[in-house]
């Protein structure tokens, strides 16, 4: 056995087996052919290649981000004059990559737990102590009818708050002028490539003077709040009133070929929330509001001031995604071209085969027949070759 | 040379190449082949395609997600009628995608900074003042023993929270009847799609009454939280009490080949943060909580009520997924599947040339044999061609 | 016509084709061409399956955090003793995945809406009245100068905040030994597979007196705030003075192949928001703070106090990814390296064909030439196969 399993290994290892192929000399059905090998094999380049990059292995982002307000709003309500800082108009206040910003509230000062009528909203009018049953549904009611609102008395932090108007022009106009910083950091784990919006031309003395603008500073971590809301698509003073929703997306597309300087965010922002429309883009929707207490002890009884806020919601969401050369991504993209090639020589063949005035010449080129030995045990081996049409 | 390049060029052109094959006729060989190809392309069709619409690019989903709670809770604590709305009970109050749902809670009410024994917990008695050395670890101890409670005294807010007893039945039993508001809105940004949850069927006078049920109105974005509790698996009277975590996750698994309105959500609920089982799916475990402080100044001392809060943690978790067709995938799972059919072609062959009993003369009909020129010079070319069995 | 098409039917089911080869015995060729041959072998199996699980389909997790921070500290600021809990110290409160601890702050006691001269910051001095136009840039001034301090007064939240010292040491210094507990639970969605950061061998009596370390501890749930700022490369007395941001990062990893037991998480540490620097690791950057106020009503004035808060920022960041076999991802990686082995037949041939001596003779053995006959009818076809050379 030893010795043939040494030719066996000879043989695999001295001779290597080719296709054996015919050269057709078919001007139509080669220049056809050209054609399509080279269609593909322009899409691999040019497409996969080149503009899809098929050889980057990708890796999305995993990012932070912190947000920092600035601003001052003075308000002046018949005569009582008040100043509103940061602290007073972000929530939450820690800095999160999703906040609020109050543009216009309604506060209902010094609320407390008593009875007291409910609001006239037209539909809830009370006529005699018959109509305010006792644990009516949802508002909890004492069961008495107040005759001075036409209205049933409830169990409620009173007085109760009355939002049926909502302030207008917005009380805090003036929070067009503030500023939002961004500070985003992202990490592409798969390369081990940490970066920040902070990139190298914005340096600390650019960030003290800058302002985002989409053509002259592109790069300028800080934003007025009014460009937001303009650049979403919003009109400053309606959102300011109802309140809104907006996204503003860091958007990071880097290629680590290239050196990791030209890996910089861009910024997007749009507006949130549209209710279903028939065309694909969605329009934005107004409105955004939350109720908000500050609660005290006055005289040793628990109050609050509750707050119903109007405000522009800000979500700040990084998407990042980064390609750089890998070998598997490469190979995997070659071997499925080559597949793809495959595919072109087939249509190749059923063209040469069918559709060419002289196919049958073609395909006794192509093809030997083997006529199966079982099925014709008295011809010898050589004469069923013989059959065969041109070998 | 100039001529030759013609050549060269026009053999190009008008000539191609195309593989030489041999027709194999055995029936065992040839139906045991077909059946192999034709599984190949059953499963490049039908699984590859039509199942997992290999001819998709896919674009997975940024979201985001604004929520409002609504509720009343009317609590009778020894004679004290209280009111609790949602700026009570929500943390954070901003319509944040995680928060927090008050079901139950210890408060500590006029907590101040102070000197006062320590709670008696059974492992903390003290005999002497030698029993509180001062500074002892986590507890800042004052040094003295107080005799009343036998325990020490400790700097702390005092008075000092005593969170031993959880309240049951829990305090906030009507919470059942919180609805929860939901607006998710998502990017596909690869195809440009922007949409929202609240689709063409949901519109104003839907959404004013409608609730949620998975069968009747699965789209229905408002949810009563009691409903929520029950589809994630929880009993609701037992995460009232001590609080739980639970996962809604708003599925969307679009095929923008179609009309865009037949892109809509799925929710779905589960419960969170379970401990390690040996099965698969881990249980939900129960308890949530977290201590919160509201502060006050009361004859010019500042105080804090402090509370201790159960409650149910909404985690709205958004999952987009988009397929469109696209010519790069498409292509690339032909070129793929091309070369399976390679891998099945290959099988043929190790059956034909190794399985079938006349596989010598299969072997002589596919192989043409070259002998080294170089090892034999002294051959003629058509002498070392000669050699072969079969040509 | 029937009969045909039975024929057709039966030579397709009965025949198979399969390429002709020529086997090639030329040692430098053949050797050559198996050295490639296994070169492509190796990486298709040991890379692309072995080490890179091209088998995999995979799945990325969605997750959700639980936080816990716990720990007191005791303040002694000119003999007003104080103690910190966590209600205190953590901003938001209800245990987000992303929050602050504070480790030192700028307390500004009893503000009231009022007119107060500015803050002498150097620049800001005026002479008479006129030097403070009313109305200026941000600040909103009332037009007086103040000649005590010699700045403009203003409408503001009074006393003005004077942050221009942080206090150093910061005041919380034993934040260093406050803990944090954490609870994930992730969903790898396309699998149907659940799981929590409290894997089999943490269980409850583990979790009572763990503490994390990244060698003897891995999985412990229970992280020291020192220990978390030393691992991501702050110092810690720096950082609780001015703040800084960290990201902790829970990696899962899992094969499902493999018991559900092996999937567990690792944690990482790493510093955020760094500036922009040349190497590819950006350093991270120190600076944390927000402003936070707490509001009260004091002889009916509203007033407050506010915190400029300095702190740790952590943001947990959980990055699941788990491989399971499927069926497709194989075959596709099994289809692409068959792709990939036809290249190495094609480098093969190339060498064949145009770098052996002898080429001319292996052209011969692999290619037979059809003339067109369509370009030369006089030709009958036994002629035109008589002009190939070796046949």
């Amino acid at each position: 056995m030893r010795p043939q399993i040494k030719i066996i290994l000879a043989n695999f290892f001295f001779e290597y087996e080719t296709p054996r192929q015919v050269l057709v000399r078919n001007k139509k059905v080669a220049v056809a052919c050209r054609i399509i090998q080279m269609g593909v094999l322009a899409y691999i380049i040019g497409w996969v290649f080149m503009y899809e990059k098929g050889y980057h292995a990708i890796d999305t982002a995993i990012g932070s981000v912190f947000t920092k307000m600035k601003g001052l709003s003075f308000t002046n309500i018949s005569g009582k004059v008040r100043i509103w800082d940061a602290a007073d108009f972000v929530f939450p206040e820690q800095g999160a990559s999703s906040f609020v910003v109050m543009t216009n509230f309604i506060a209902t000062v010094g609320q407390k737990q008593d009875k007291c009528p409910e609001l006239q909203d037209g539909k809830n009018t009370c006529k005699t102590d018959a109509d305010c049953d006792e644990g009516k549904y949802k508002r909890h009611m004492t069961g008495r009818c107040i005759s001075n609102t036409s209205t049933c008395e409830i169990y409620s932090w009173c007085p109760v708050e009355d939002d049926r108007q909502i302030p207008d022009p917005p009380i805090l106009l003036t929070s067009e002028n503030y500023t939002l910083f961004i500070k985003n950091s992202i990490t592409f784990r798969q390369f081990n490539v940490v970066r920040s919006n902070l990139v190298e031309s914005v340096n600390q003395s650019y960030i003290n003077t800058c302002l985002y603008h989409p053509k002259t500073d592109p790069l300028c971590p800080i934003f007025r709040l009014g460009d937001i809301i303009k650049f979403s698509g919003f009109d400053f003073s309606e959102i300011a009133r109802v309140g809104g929703a907006i996204g503003l997306l860091i958007d990071w597309d880097c290629n680590l070929d290239l050196n990791i300087k030209y890996c910089i965010p861009k910024y997007e922002f749009y507006g949130l929330y549209g209710t279903g429309k028939n065309d694909k883009q969605e329009k934005p929707s107004l409105g955004y509001n939350f109720r908000y207490a500050k609660y005290y002890v006055e005289n040793e009884v628990e109050k609050r001031t509750l707050m119903k806020v109007f405000g522009v919601r800000i979500d700040i969401i990084v998407n990042g995604r980064a390609g750089k050369f890998d070998i598997i991504p490469t190979l995997t993209a070659i071997g499925s071209g080559v597949g793809i090639f495959g595919v072109a020589t087939v249509v190749c063949d059923l063209l040469l085969l069918y559709f060419v005035p002289k196919r049958d010449f073609y395909k006794n080129m192509k093809f030997k027949h083997t006529e199966n030995p079982e099925e014709k045990p008295s011809l010898p081996q050589s004469e069923s070759e013989k059959d065969l049409p041109t070998e």
